[in-house]
């Protein structure tokens, strides 16, 4: 069994929204069993727990929100050094295009990569002219389609990597 | 008089488009000479002379392309350390909406401030989701109002940091 | 007179002490006024009135502190799209070369370009191999001279921008 | 067994010596076979045959140089979206302490995620205050023993990664 969070922080339910479609997408990959947190809901028994991870954030200045960063600054500090070699990957809401949510993104694997997380994005296009190869990102509130897709897709991504590279040890 | 450069390079001449309409919005601020140039014309004397630049990419592979990049690496070199404070912005066109665009924009605005340059974005929305926080982005050929209206913000808000800040020394 | 606003977040006393250096190099500009604050006594009110800012934060999983990025998603949050135009730049703190204090000062820039600050870095160099391109960094406690000065250089740049570019505005 | 390609670019041979010292590294896992690559010497092939990489670049502007972009932008172009799932890490030599060296590592990462790659970076300390969270880099020619470890590390952590993820593929 692949083990996969989505820990997101969310002030207008658009990246809670993202979320869920994170974990829809994951449960396509048959084996895995996903867990959905909030970050202030979340410990970090559930990061060391996943061998795979998506964290998602609302865009609030181009940088994940500071309650997101706070967890990985104190909740998860003591476990630096200790869970290198999970699979991550990222997701962020905005306020509109252009306005940081690729960068947020970024901002949110900087961060992962320093606690040594395999970090990736998504090459495939969900629609014409809509992709997601840092992360998922919308603006507003994700109704459209594409806009789930993009979230699916990440999930599922995270779910294949995490089955054929992690889950793939334990054989 | 300020002077403004608008440097782009162009693959599908999406960037091309852009360019042409932050041009348009820096001829808005008064008392504004505006230079357009592809990058492979172009000469580190247009660089020079400005005042303030735009600069311009496609996204190509999330960073600004080698022909831009080349500009700067070598057209440039000499001058590094001799052009220290004038003003700078940047955009970029893409293939789609999470595609890399602002990650551009970011490559290009390190660039600049390698060389020394004020680099800004700007907070205004240009419609209903849409904005040019870190430079004006567009998804495909630049056609819909909004995507007309981020460029020429760009260009209009380089003039006016140009008039305020740069010009207003010449008085 | 110019206005100088240094802002800071300290764990180890490292970034305070960066923020002594950079408040030195600031008034070696004539005519300048220059605030230190950390940013736990901070408030909206020292970003409004200055003309110039200095944000340091130490190096927290490559990103700025949940701290500094607290006082911008909340006690800032009210004044975006009020404070365009001013000038901006960062330095950090880090553990250890390598270990992301370049990116942290990215990070911090993100989120002054986000409310419209223009930022800058530095071209000079201020010992062999030591610089500051992007904000001033050091690893460990800045005790060497080329760490001091590289913080000295900063301040005084800043200054130096405000007195060019906005105090003049004034006359 | 597993394929590392080390892939450069150098113009004062300091960046030649890290990928040397990458390679020192990679070897040191048992059953890797290795290349090293000038870029203007390397084909797709060279890539498309490895199961990891390590792609380092002079720190030029902050961003990957222009020949190694032009590598990935051109020669790479036709084999985007068919790459995914490889393992890749960066490194860069600068001119300074401050000089963009950690943002150059970040631009190479942007563009290996672009292609699919799941990009690390390594949280070991190689020294006191010395280590490459986001990839290996030094100030000025590598001779320090430190700044031989951290990429060796590189190397070592690379190869550990390919054997126990993708090379265990193979079984």
């Amino acid at each position: 069994m692949g083990k996969i969070l989505v820990l997101y922080d969310s002030a207008t339910q658009h990246t809670k929204k993202m979320a869920e479609q994170v974990v829809a997408g994951a449960i396509r990959v048959a084996g895995m069993e996903v867990r959905l947190r909030l970050v202030t809901s979340a410990s970090a028994a559930d990061v060391i727990w996943c061998d795979g991870m998506a964290v998602g954030s609302p865009t609030n200045m181009g940088i994940l929100s500071w309650q997101m960063k706070r967890f990985w600054d104190t909740e998860m500090q003591e476990y630096w050094g200790k869970i290198d070699g999970k699979i991550g990957c990222a997701f962020a809401s905005s306020g509109g295009w252009g306005g940081g949510a690729e960068l947020t993104c970024a901002s949110i694997l900087t961060v992962l990569m320093n606690f040594g997380v395999l970090v990736f994005g998504v090459t495939d296009y969900v629609a014409d002219q809509f992709t997601l190869h840092y992360g998922a990102v919308v603006a507003g509130e994700p109704r459209q389609e594409k806009e789930l897709a993009a979230c699916q897709k990440l999930g599922e991504r995270l779910a294949y990597w995490v089955a054929k590279y992690v889950d793939r040890q334990r054989d």
